[in-house]
């Protein structure tokens, strides 16, 4: 009886939850890990014949998935350095998400997490290069920090930001530990580990890379924090 | 010159920062564990005679400790299950969090979680036993989970109650891993991981038997999301 | 001696043992891992040979490896998902066990288990796309679980399938982490971690990704079960 | 409504499930572990009181556990190896689990998870201080090995029996890895990692030191295996 | 022939080289942990008879070690926040060291790093409770950071305290994990592998908790720094 | 704002911080690894650019990069066992560092502390193929090891080094993990953890292969040791 | 029919193996650790009697353990160093085994393992405080090392120990990795890992304070090179 | 002056110890990874042009390093499953060393420590598909194994094969994990764990894959052991 599901649109190589929005409200997301262009492309298109006017998003895409969607889907809307598309239009943004970013190679994850506020509904701030070891650059974004509904900090090697962003603010903040690093860094467990014993309060922390996790909790956060 | 600072309270042990409510709103916050008795209470006394219309929250207290605020703050209000004390009127409560236990094993953890919740501001739901080998349960609460403005959800063991959770409601949700379990659950480590993986997007994770660090965050959340 | 032992088959590069099914009752596999193609075909030819009655199975192939073996054993049956081949009829099936998978990318692994069941003697019933984010498709199922003989219920990321399936029905049942995840999912650490510590009980675990394991124990469950 | 539930017996400390059986068919199970000595029995007495028809377990006493036990339940089975307790009367057995142990430092762990298979049904055969380093004892109890339905192999240090077991017959086997040894046995994780890694085929494993759950396992493959 | 070694005292239980000094420049340490009161007492005698005119320390030392030496030899100097003992005339100081502490409940550690460069020949300047999410405070004490010759920063849970302390400034810096924290701080490895992985400069690491070690790199680097 | 900000150059990929050198006083360093060749190029032009009497330091470069430095920037010095580049006139010399290296797989990163030292700052003595089994070369270059101002000892596998030459000399040391060797050496981290336990006192430690922050480290002891 | 077995002595509590001799040459050895007292006489006493010309070991033995054998055994040899006992006469001495140790605090570990050798047939050279901090001891008795028939080399913290002797000599050598040190030597691990990747060749490891298993191998070693 | 040490040969890119055999009588040996095909030429060259009368031995060598050695080198003898070559007349061999594997997987592994038992010095003898899984196999080679004068025991996975293999005989053996495997063999250190903590006493380890180690080692105890 499942394959005449209205929920479920069976592809062959997979069945697609198409009535995902109805149950949590949030975008439909393909995880692009695994998969090949064309199997992306058609879980895509599937997934926007559905819901033509909802935003669809697919991350952790690589460069020939990018190329091959650009053109399969030429009103699709490429992200590079996000490794992301989104297809369809994104909804009204409510609230925002400030993005902090410690240095330039957390870039690909911070821009994960960006877009995929965009996708959840809420407005992004983005705030670069504001690593521990150079503080006048976060002391001077103090007040961008203060004004978002919720704060993604990204950061890798020792994953000391969380901490020195959560002494300056009382907005959630979600950290993000990046696997840049290497030797005991052990592919980002170190910040992890780091941002888990954060000595501010309130820090809470998603796995290694994993911008996208933390981009729909901090949408669902700042939506229901906007006034209405 | 640090001595005259108004901001710190100098007990000779410890210099007391009495001034952190002014940088994040939250109340002042006593962390229990490695302090003798006599310790906690004079920080206690500190803290409340310098803002005595605030709470402040004491946590991770032997049951010495216990006793001793008891017999030397009667004011004080004591919860032996949360091993944690508060001093000083809560304040009024905006938003609500639910927080959800699998087992009774978890109930330190949850209860710690709870307070903090209500000595930051927020309402607190308490949903208890609702582990995942018996969904009847958690399918029955349902409803409550959803009307929350906040998700705490309290595992040990296996850590699986997040993502099962996470599938039911789009409501923001702090995941704490607890140290329950044996063998391979190695302290806890275990339900980390399992967490930190969740399938369910949008779960933050904090440290393992962290109800404190959960509770800060999602009673932030709570307050900013309730209607003014 | 050995030479003439007339339970070992002297490739040359291996010294196969063709006396396994006296022993144990199981057919002859193939582990494919780090052998050539023409290895592989070498060893089938030499078990199918020996016992032509019965099916041989051979698993973790390459694309290349089952390329090979198609064109040099036409006769053989390529799974291509489950990365496996078999030569020579399947024995007669006893008793069914049900490979239970929670999301597309568990795929490989659940295709290996299954046919390693049907090798190994025993029916099998694969559902799919069970994961504990969805619980409705899962609860739907629940029928087929309780009327199978053994249950395989294979999940990565957090790992948390078999716990739920488990409070849902009594069935004997092996559990297969795989390494799907990334960041602290520790390349399926993270998801054996949780199932070892499984609040359902009578959960056992195979290695990750070892869906050959699972089957061989399911099957030999299975056909034991079945009714004479 | 929850305290109306009949499926729920509310101990004010726990709230205890009391339809456990009706849903997988096991008994009741009280895990010790923590627990003050009134409460088990609180407990045991609760679950009892609902199905005195059936055998209650209490596992991971206390010495102290065990005394308070005895005194205010005196009807009850105590056994100390097993650090465990039976109350009510055992089921019927059907099919036959062969609980086997390398050394005996295993002892307690094999005594766990032999009472678990009785209370679950199943009959009890004990091969004891059969530990590799001297295969004649091995060897010499093949026979028996071969008539179970099922074989529980209980092994610490390098964990290697349930290898050889798993090559001297074909009959479905789960592996416990017990915490004894010392140094880089890791408390166990070197057993576990040994069992996880078998090269006999079809080996599942529990957790360390979990017998119970192993023997919830092979109790149920053992009672469907046998002729009814 | 070791018997009539001048280099070395034997005292039966143990053999002590007193001829340390002559080879490194350093001072005699007895590592305290692990030995009886008795013993401490014995070889702090042996030493300081050796060598009056200089400095002996011993550290790691319980409290009932520390009551026997203030006994047995009320000439030393008992030091019980750093849990060490000195005995015989401090070398005159050459240069500043700044011990740098996060915590309160770092102050153990600080303390034998602040006792161990004083024994080592250098001043020591004391800066405590200057956690990362107060950074009000660190930033008031830049000057007297960059005023020293060398930094002892020490820190637990996240261990962020060097990454932000090295981007203020030049002063060359030892890093000290502590073992301060729970759940995942794992003993202060979490603490470690951020202090590894810091993205500030020249920062150098010794062991969770070691003091000592630190201690005496920096008296060293302070003492050749300062103009003779 | 920031962007008129003459601290930063905005490169558009990258925001380069070109003060660095009025904080710390160190010279600016690109670190190569994750940015294409002709991203180095532009960062080191940006660098040289605005203090062009300084040098800047390139490291962790591909052979592709070394290349592109080589014809993009002539004026360029390569140095390729280190994998790095310099640009600009090396600062003069003060005082000593002895860079001391096991085995000659130590190499690349003995030559990138090296490199790290002379750019900032200070002399640099190389002694190589001192590994402790065979202790005579080690013994022979005992007063080159005691004449210099910092030691930097470099080594793999088991991490010996650095405890035998803290026996021989008093010199304040930075100890190098690399990760030369196989199998349980994991990557350099048993080398880590035996320098970290070092039985000569003093000894810190850098990351595994971190010639560059050995480099710093030790530029700055023995600048600030050097008379004037 | 086990229970006839005259290659067993059944005590009730445990099944006593008395036959190992014939089987591989090597004495009785009771492992203490886990048993009580009482426990440790009676199989002591089993393997005495059974074979009274022989010498029967106990090791890992508490100081309760250690008292109670000195009081039931009279004849029996205690070694409260070793934490062992001896009964009945020891073997004639054939060739020698060199136990060299690093520290004092390694003397227990030292200790099992020289007693273990006297047990096994060979006579004890012992070799104590030699360092890798202070090589002059060490080179000072390179002729011992050299004159040996093997070497046990026992050292903690950053076990170096084996890699420096192992390059003065090649008489074939076991290393005993103890847990002695703090921190991040991980109970020991630190120095097993050192051993394992030891530069010099030849070097075998046992596991973390297993005197025990380095004195069997060594012995057996040291046998069969004496000339007979 | 180290340029004129006879003891050294300076090639350039390595300085080659020359004289080791003059301090442990053990051959030259060239560890080829890491280097290039080249250089392994060179070196070769250099140890054999030195002493041309001794076997030279390198080992871990890609198949380019293999090929370019076949071509230079003719004279050399190439062994392509140890990854090794020999250049020089094999020493007289004295005494035997078994070498046992226990799959077709850890071929490489075990002919690298036959070939380093040659060269240097002992006699051996090849044992091959004797895994725990098929004990008739083992049994049958009994005596073979009681006959050695050491035993090389080689095994991936669970590791398990020393132990069983140590219950049979008191020869002295070195058990040498493998990286065959795969999941939670964690690239071999499952059965370095299990070859540590194994239950038969005498067992020494040498790290994952080091079959050259074993091979240094068993051949020392072999050549001391024969009668001169």
């Amino acid at each position: 009886m499942d394959q005449q599901d209205p929920r479920i649109a069976d592809l062959g190589f997979a069945r697609v939850d198409v009535d995902r929005a109805a149950r949590t409200g949030d975008p439909e997301v393909v995880y692009g890990a695994g998969k090949t262009p064309d199997q992306v492309v058609a879980i895509l298109r599937a997934l926007h014949d559905k819901h033509p006017e909802r935003a669809v998003l697919a991350t952790r895409l690589t460069p020939e998935a990018l190329a091959t969607i650009g053109e399969a889907l030429p009103e699709a809307t490429l992200d590079p350095v996000a490794r992301a598309v989104t297809l369809g239009p994104l909804p009204t943004a409510r609230g925002t998400v400030a993005v902090v970013a410690a240095g330039t190679s957390d870039a690909p994850v911070a821009a994960e997490a960006a877009l995929t506020v965009a996708v959840h509904g809420a407005g992004v701030e983005r705030i670069d290069d504001v690593g521990v070891a150079g503080l006048h650059r976060l002391l001077g974004v103090r007040d961008r920090l203060a004004q978002a509904d919720c704060l993604i900090v990204v950061a890798g090697m020792e994953g000391a930001l969380p901490s020195v962003v959560g002494g300056l603010t009382g907005v959630p903040m979600v950290a993000v530990p990046t696997s840049v690093g290497y030797g005991a860094s052990l592919g980002g467990v170190a910040a992890l580990l780091a941002m888990l014993n954060s000595c501010a309060p309130g820090v809470t922390v998603v796995n290694i890379d994993n911008g996208y996790g933390a981009g729909v909790h901090a949408a669902r956060v700042a939506r229901q924090s906007a006034p209405r």
